[in-house]
């Protein structure tokens, strides 16, 4: 299939500096707080955004090479396929984070809950808008009774380089 | 900044064959059915994805070129910060959406409440987890009282080729 090429439009900085001991999600990185720099070409791109109280992070894995069809996610000790999983190394290593906006000066943005490493570049940034983002009568298969775990998970070094 | 080079993993199939009429939201496709068809090669890293009601698709906008820093989105009438709106043209043209995943079979996938055009691009899937995809306290600035309308309202050609 043909390659999609994209840019970053700017990079994420967080207290987190190497793939180890990141919080393996915002939900265990409650109150840890980041900045996102913003391209000043994309200035007026943020008018309105400060009036959402959560924003989508779309971002590069900058830090993972290669991927695994099925792999051992931090929060299990079986193997899964690799799209059950939210493991950072995979054929298009995206990565989603639904962090808190703190506040927006220029093109910075202060944010919190912050699950990501620093340098990360970052693809796009979207409002969290609850009516778009969530469903409901959910099951999470394997992840059932896992999640509260995520609370104090960190990551070790098995996704990094 | 370094450009960054994905390939597609598969296709999403949907009955919204162009960009006018499309639901703007999964909230307002409920019930509308469609496919994944995930190349063969990535045939393992799709075990126990039948698990979860939900996933998260992210794919490329295939249909949209270029950009405007401000827009005015399906559900406003007056302009706004595009990183403030889930306008398909954006600088990356990365799209999400929280699908309901009815069966999987080989390498396809059926879902349900799809907002999303036929042929699109599929860049990756992740299992959709309530804990790490959601958030509590939310302000939707501009978009406050105005979710609703997304349930009825359909695209128009603004943001098609």
């Amino acid at each position: 299939m043909n390659t999609i090429t994209y840019t970053p439009i700017g990079i994420i900085h967080s207290p987190h500096k190497t793939t180890e001991g990141v919080p393996i999600q915002p939900s265990g990185a409650k109150g840890i707080k980041g900045s996102v720099v913003v391209d000043e070409k994309y200035a007026d791109a943020l008018a309105d955004l400060e009036g959402f109280s959560h924003i989508v992070l779309l971002y590069h894995f900058h830090l993972s090479e290669g991927f695994s069809l099925k792999v051992k996610p931090f929060l299990d000790d079986s193997k899964h396929g690799l799209f059950a999983t939210r493991a950072p190394k995979r054929p298009n290593a995206i990565g989603i984070s639904v962090v808190k906006l703190i506040s927006i000066e220029g093109c910075t943005l202060q944010i919190e809950n912050v699950d990501i490493a620093d340098g990360t570049p970052l693809l796009d940034i979207k409002p969290y808008v609850p009516d778009f983002d969530s469903a409901e009568e959910i099951k999470i298969g394997w992840l059932e009774g896992k999640t509260n775990k995520s609370l104090k998970k960190k990551s070790d070094n098995r996704f990094g380089l």
